[in-house]
């Protein structure tokens, strides 16, 4: 019989659809896609092997069940088996696996629980097919605005209206998706870090206490194109000239920020379209998105202020127009207090080194966590990198997760 | 009968293929194209009309002959008739047409001159659909480097080979079209300035000294791409931070270098690509086009020095990795002495306000320059815009270069 470590290996690789681990092309299961629903698959014939019921429901979520009784009340644990593009093997499917391994864990010590115990995995949460991310967990927490993604297309021209019925689920669905109160008790959900904190501070496990969700700005300079060659350098309205100074304001205000206050902001200049992009060509439209993250939505509001000068001054002093639209301005989702606290405390008391820290990605807890008293787990990430082939994390912080899970419901459903 | 303005507002729409000049979506004679055929066929057409012999050289260029005697010396005039995507109707239809105009004054006076006088039309000379510019100029002047055209391909996958041979031109004559010494005495264009130099000073004519040409460099700053919201300020490798910077830096030392000296020095960040480009990744890797004229090619020299110097501070100061590449370096053409005072004479004699002054923009003249003594004649152009629908220059200029062209060709051809 396996032991935890080579059951967590094995389950690891099955849910994955791979033989091994080692892929240098990464993974590539975009949400509402059939490598996606393959996955699924694997999920439920690993959670009938460990005696779950499962059921998917309306919106395309996989669930499997340990059922106590029907009025017990429903901890659920989970997370996502969908990837982005050429993603890693762990962003996602590292919860669902240890949420799974715990189960295991009980169930192979013969505990008897008194509450219901699930495991979900939440149907494409990465944002990387439609631009729209956690859609199966926004769809049952009630936060899902299907306006957002009417549409909508991938790269390939496919409406997110037809990935979803192609996957057997109605669109009226998705609107009306809401699960009762009454269905969960609590939600916990286990991820890799996607940062280096935890390595950085030689932490075994992070237990979260806030989400910093995004403030996304569209910064459009536009100017005159006109010939690079003819065009003396006192006659121009060059949008890029006149823009580009802000990527080193946004970095450099963002630092200093912290150095004063540490509200661990994030802000970057992600993307940059430049019109015509032609190399004879003066740039006439150049388009910053910017994206701001911090659990301190006050020191993310007064970035946004100052960014907003920095392109009224510019605008004067380039004559060229400078618009700023703010994209998305997410709150912060703080995290339940209880459950913060004994995830801490067992971490503790299972001689983890276990750190409270806040989590600067987005993950399918925060749309639970406004409806269900929920809690967020980090594992380390080697060198803070995700969303890539090299993601990696040792399978030995699998065991620890999947352990301080195992405590937890333990502890939860034992009354 | 329509007197000379009248004449050229005629043939200007005839050229550009329209009943009428305002077109606000611009024009689309692409080299080796239909379009530009059809309009070299209006070419062929009002030079019948003149009673000049016409005939298309082996790499596509349309020539139109006013024949003294085989043995009698050449003098060409002439420019192109393709436009960039949605260009204007001036960029080289006013060559072609002042050329056809100062022919026309010619015969309608009985002049009779001693020398052939040849109108030519060069074919692709924009560089909009190929990335390569004076093709037809360069092919018979001896300077074109087939390997450059070798593989190219059009925005519809065209190659440009494929695009020749439509044309029914053979790709191995592109190769060996080197017009023999022999064959012309001199050649002349007339080009509007696409640049505001003549408008600012009031001028009414320009006779160009030299052309600048361009040093063109691709700068490649790569850093690592990790998550926006995960990784902290001080734990990045974000290449846009690293080389964004380098936009003012080129943009202020540019304007510096030409107080002080005044090498007519212009140096444009005109192109950027950035890698992944995704809101919630922080860019890997981004690429600059710079585009550097000045006829002073030390100037241009001592820029690319220190733009390399920039480079490597910033290189270390973000742990970036930054390569300097040069794309293009083509030295500065300058044009025939003689010719160049023989114009502004001309442009004098005949009371216009003529400037000397060079050329930040690229012609056929400077393929012909190479090989035969050669002149540049500008006429102004509203506010400089040019490669666009905006593009314009009044009759009344291309009616004032006609005359300077009447006039020289009438010294020229007389003995």
């Amino acid at each position: 019989m396996l032991n935890l470590q080579e059951w967590i290996e094995q389950k690891l690789c099955e849910l994955n659809l791979v033989e091994r681990m080692e892929d240098p092309h990464g993974y590539n299961r975009l949400g509402y896609t059939e490598e996606e629903r393959k996955s699924h698959q694997q999920f439920i014939r690993i959670a009938k092997e460990l005696g779950l019921n499962t059921y998917q429901d309306r919106v395309g979520n996989q669930w499997a069940i340990w059922n106590v009784h029907k009025t017990a009340p429903t901890i659920a644990l989970g997370s996502h088996l969908d990837t982005v593009y050429n993603g890693g093997g762990y962003d996602g499917v590292a919860g669902v696996l240890s949420a799974l391994a715990a189960v295991k864990i009980l169930k192979d010590n013969q505990f008897t629980p008194k509450k219901n115990i699930a495991v979900v995995c939440f149907i494409s949460e990465e944002s990387a097919r439609f631009g729209v991310s956690t859609i199966g967990s926004k769809a049952i927490s009630g936060e899902l605005m299907i306006e957002e993604l009417e549409g909508v297309r991938d790269r390939d021209g496919i409406t997110v209206k037809e990935a979803v019925e192609q996957m057997g689920v109605k669109w009226e669905d998705l609107t009306d998706a809401t699960l009762p109160l009454s269905r969960l008790e609590q939600f916990v959900e286990l991820h890799i870090e996607q940062g280096r904190k935890l390595q950085d501070c030689h932490a075994d496990l992070g237990v979260v206490t806030g989400i910093a969700r995004p403030t996304r700005l569209l910064v459009t300079a536009s100017g005159i194109a006109n010939h690079t060659g003819t065009t003396s350098m006192n006659n121009r309205n060059d949008a890029l000239v006149a823009i580009a100074p802000l990527v080193q304001y946004v970095s450099e205000l963002t630092k200093h920020i912290n150095k004063q206050e540490d509200p661990h902001l994030v802000a970057t200049v992600s993307t940059v379209d430049v019109k015509p992009n032609s190399m004879t060509s003066i740039p006439s439209k150049v388009e910053f998105g910017i994206d701001i993250r911090s659990v301190d939505d006050t020191a993310k509001q007064s970035l946004v202020t100052k960014i907003k000068q920095f392109c009224k001054e510019a605008e004067k002093k380039h004559q060229v127009k400078i618009e700023v639209e703010t994209l998305v301005e997410n709150k912060s989702v703080f995290l339940d207090d209880t459950i913060k606290s004994k995830l801490l405390e067992t971490g503790h008391q299972l001689g983890f080194k276990t750190e409270l820290m806040v989590s600067g990605a987005g993950h399918d807890v925060m749309n639970m966590a406004t409806r269900w008293p929920s809690g967020l787990l980090f594992i380390p990430c080697r060198d803070g990198i995700s969303h890539q082939p090299k993601e990696y994390t040792e399978i030995s912080n699998l065991v620890n997760g999947t352990k301080v899970l195992t405590e937890y419901l333990q502890i939860e459903a034992k009354q």
